[in-house]
């Protein structure tokens, strides 16, 4: 008997969104659905960050009636979506009592498994959100974030495997955003894990296809007892995306695992995409075929098109590589966080800051909350003068405990401006995404009436293209603008954050 | 220490015949070259069939010539090229004696590696080929071509593996085309050889990417006990093309397998490449990502979009699939020829005539020779009333010997015939270029003076695009006209090889 291997279908969520900039239309989903939820996928990741954020930005779609749709849609499925722990689908941290809530709405409409992540693998960070999950009787998944740094080693995974599951977590996400989790460490990071927790304990591996290895750091994390895994159906797979499901389906035949799957499913899935995808050609990843330097660099290629931009803005673009040579260094002097939303764009942000302007010279807001504990604690040591110049720059000393035990109870704020906003529906789901995203939800309460866009139906009249060539797309942003001042001299940067 | 694995580059000859229809002009390689003579390959592949062909069809360039230069601008590598073993670099059987010559005449000028293969696995077609390069002192690479059907189990490949090195060869080339080669039989097969004929018996590996899963099969044949793969540089690699390079060389990491290959030397190769491809763009492959359906129908990529492009001309598109449950009817009655060039397109042709004009009501006469024995060897039985049908359509006999032995020498009449067209410059070389591709060469000779065209150059200018879009054009073709009658009406059938 051949051990199933456990699937997560992509293709509504990570997958349009780490190709197609997370433009794809829900109408477009609409006519697979009948087949993804008959195919026999373990669960069906279809919400998050950076979908909620395109419906209300770019689509003009109510992100929970599409939650309530997939729901109706895929009556047979596990609903799966990719909660960032304290911070829940928004870029700062949320008071307890909000985190209760957005679990408690997300579960009332349908979802199962609660995919739980902290960007700089603090499990305080993640706590409450696998509690308010458990609470409503889901599916709690909590999450590693995979990274490479002289303090991430295969032991420091495992510690952090044991925490959550003394947590209390339903199943470990061993989760590598940049492509980086090479056969050998998939292996080594899951058997340990097995070893340390127990046969027991689930295991899921999330990986990008990038830099082309890691269909094989899968078939090593399955051979060393891995239960699931993520892929993405083919026509909606590669480059920034996802291995294939059809290919990991057909890796498996004979190796004594098996991911029981139907194919008669996944090739009408795979059939509709591809008529689908060339529709969003304008939001389309400018990245093809694989990319193996962030290996080297390990700097995730987003975060580098990011900075690209950045140093356009300032017309450097020739100083891409002091760049590149700077990022290592601050993210050294930040206690080596893992690189991911919003530690990559703060870090990314703070080393052109530094090549510009002189090192520190100037320090932006976030980096300096980030040298001090307000996005919790950092995997290492931070180096001792940058934290005293960023107490100095904040004029506020740095903090031991859970960031969100210094937030004050903010739901009945919320709920005041959510309700004093035209358009408003008055219901708590509206609060929670004014909670989420107060400017963008504002508008979209206005126009909400007028309904969905397909931006993918007329390529033609989807007017709003990425907004610069070579700039990572795969989530929707907010750029900042800082005015700053230097020896007198005023300089315009604008930051923009790319989302996991 | 880490046992070292061995790469083959297919840069220079696969990579570009399966991405750009061969046409990448010789110009185009040489600024990569001194890069690729020291990146520390075991072997660089740069010559074959199509790309011979490509030189003087398209580009109007002399491949010895080509050859010569490549001895030159790669002093430190290995130069490897794929034999079609009695085939030669054609589409025929020849006679031993210009097999001879063709050996010895690559070799003086420069090869090092051959890698000789049968599109039927007839050990005797490869025979001679074996040999004519082992008296000139050159490495003989036997290979395996891999193939599914009811008839090839891993005891079948481990037998002909152990044919080939009692034929003296040098080392075993497992050589999957049409990437169909899934993770256990690689291990399987290379685990049985090595225990059959002894671990020093070295085993290379070719896989195509198509499916997605065959760089975890690489990973696998290694654990296995291969010594070497064939990988493409990552920026003419992936698709219908290969595995990237950079990728196999991560992938290994920490695994106690080590490909000690120069990275430097890598991303100046990729950077190269990377600014060549776009200027292919009119000959670029159409099939990007994955395409794991050949798992079922067990029908290559290139063969379907061949018989495609036949029904086309015939107004009956819309009988393809009819055509698809065909083709491996046809293979059986046949004896499951593996489906590699000129079986491909000698199966798919009398599929497509059997949709059209009932079942074996017309025979094409390469079929009927396929029956017959005059190509060599089928795998298995073959249905004795369609054996029937051939010898009636070709009014000769089936035959058991092998198929050269039935050819007079023929060098003189080449010769003769070679001297006589205008432009032959009374060399050898020209003569065998001649025994190659009579047609193109006559042509070529009477062009040649005017040297190399590079087709990516100017993109607009490059007017000679892939003849029909959707056709699959990782080879050059020689396509033939039929004129077939059936119950007294006229049919007009044009047949184009894909070559391998």
């Amino acid at each position: 008997m051949a051990k199933i291997i456990d699937i997560t279908e992509l293709c509504l969520r990570d997958a349009h969104q780490s190709l197609l900039a997370t433009r794809m239309a829900f109408e477009d989903m609409v006519p697979a659905c009948a087949d993804i939820d008959q195919a026999g996928y373990w669960s069906v990741e279809c919400w998050g960050g950076a979908t909620f954020d395109a419906c209300i930005r770019f689509l003009n779609e109510d992100p929970w009636e599409r939650l309530r749709k997939f729901r109706q849609l895929l009556p047979n499925s596990r609903l799966q979506m990719l909660l960032r722990g304290q911070n829940l689908l928004g870029y700062r941290h949320y008071e307890d009592s909000v985190v209760d809530r957005f679990v408690d709405k997300a579960a009332s409409n349908g979802m199962d498994v609660f995919r739980v992540f902290d960007a700089l693998n603090d499990i305080r960070n993640i706590r409450h959100s696998v509690n308010a999950v458990r609470r409503n009787g889901k599916h709690a998944q909590g999450t590693i974030c995979y990274t490479i740094s002289p303090l991430h080693t295969t032991e420091t995974f495992i510690d952090m495997a044991e925490q959550l599951v003394e947590l209390g977590c339903d199943s470990i996400c061993l989760k590598d955003m940049a492509a980086l989790l090479k056969p050998q460490p998939a292996y080594d990071i899951v058997k340990g894990i097995k070893q340390r927790c127990g046969d027991s304990v689930r295991i899921h591996v999330h990986t990008h296809a990038t830099t082309g290895v890691t269909l094989v750091s899968l078939m090593k994390a399955i051979e060393a007892g891995a239960d699931g895994v993520d892929t993405a159906i083919s026509s909606l797979s590669l480059g920034p995306g996802h291995n294939p499901t059809e290919s990991l389906v057909e890796m498996l035949e004979g190796t004594g695992y098996e991911a029981r799957l139907n194919k008669d499913c996944l090739r009408r899935i795979k059939n509709h995409f591809s008529t689908i995808r060339p529709r969003y050609q304008a939001f389309m990843s400018n990245i093809h075929g694989v990319e193996t330097d962030i290996f080297d660099s390990q700097i995730p290629g987003g975060m580098i098109s990011n900075m690209e931009s950045q140093l356009k803005q300032q017309k450097a673009e020739d100083r891409l590589e002091e760049v590149m040579i700077e990022v290592p260094r601050v993210r050294e002097d930040a206690g080596f966080p893992p690189l991911v939303t919003p530690s990559s764009q703060i870090v990314g942000t703070q080393a052109v800051f530094n090549v510009l302007m002189g090192r520190y010279k100037v320090m932006s807001n976030e980096f300096a909350d980030l040298m001090l504990g307000y996005y919790g604690k950092a995997p290492g040591e931070r180096d001792p003068a940058v934290l005293a110049l960023a107490t100095q720059h904040a004029h506020k000393e740095a903090i031991t405990e859970r960031p969100a035990d210094l937030l004050h109870p903010e739901w009945d704020n919320l709920q005041t401006a959510a309700m004093a906003l035209p358009g408003n529906d008055g219901s708590e789901e509206d609060v929670l995404t004014y909670a989420m995203f107060p400017q963008v939800a504002a508008a979209f309460f206005e126009t909400r009436e007028l309904g969905p866009k397909n931006l993918g139906v007329d390529p033609q009249a989807a007017a709003v293209k990425t907004s610069q060539p070579g700039v990572e797309p795969s989530a929707p942003r907010t750029p900042v603008t800082y005015d700053v001042k230097l020896n007198g001299r005023s300089h315009r940067v604008s930051v923009t954050p790319i989302s996991e």
